[in-house]
């Protein structure tokens, strides 16, 4: 893990939680003052998403649900 | 990400969400047929995590929670 903020922008559009193979979720530290959201698609790409978009937390609960 | 499971064990002993810098989710797929969580601590150690057990799901919940 970097020692500095990951995500330099975040993505705005509508991800289905289908395409996602894994999710980060980084909690703020030293390293960082905020939070960060970082998935990676089912290509490879490596997203980073808003932690306050509402959208993103109903897919983050919607994969976490899946692992109840 | 590697194109197979990515945990041999999971850690059974309880650890606290304050020495969790990084949460990992990943779904099952074609590279692996289970669901794996792999935490970072702040000593940079990556450890893998029961997606079964009820402590590891209670930890994740209150670190999403940060989120909200």
């Amino acid at each position: 893990q970097e020692l500095r903020c990951q995500c330099i922008q975040t993505h705005t559009d509508f991800i289905s939680p289908k395409f996602i193979t894994n999710v980060q979720l980084i909690p703020e530290g030293a390293h960082c003052s905020r939070k960060e959201i970082i998935v990676t698609l089912k290509d490879g790409t490596l997203v980073c998403l808003d932690p306050e978009a509402e959208w993103v937390m109903i897919i983050i609960k919607k994969i976490i649900n899946r692992y109840n």
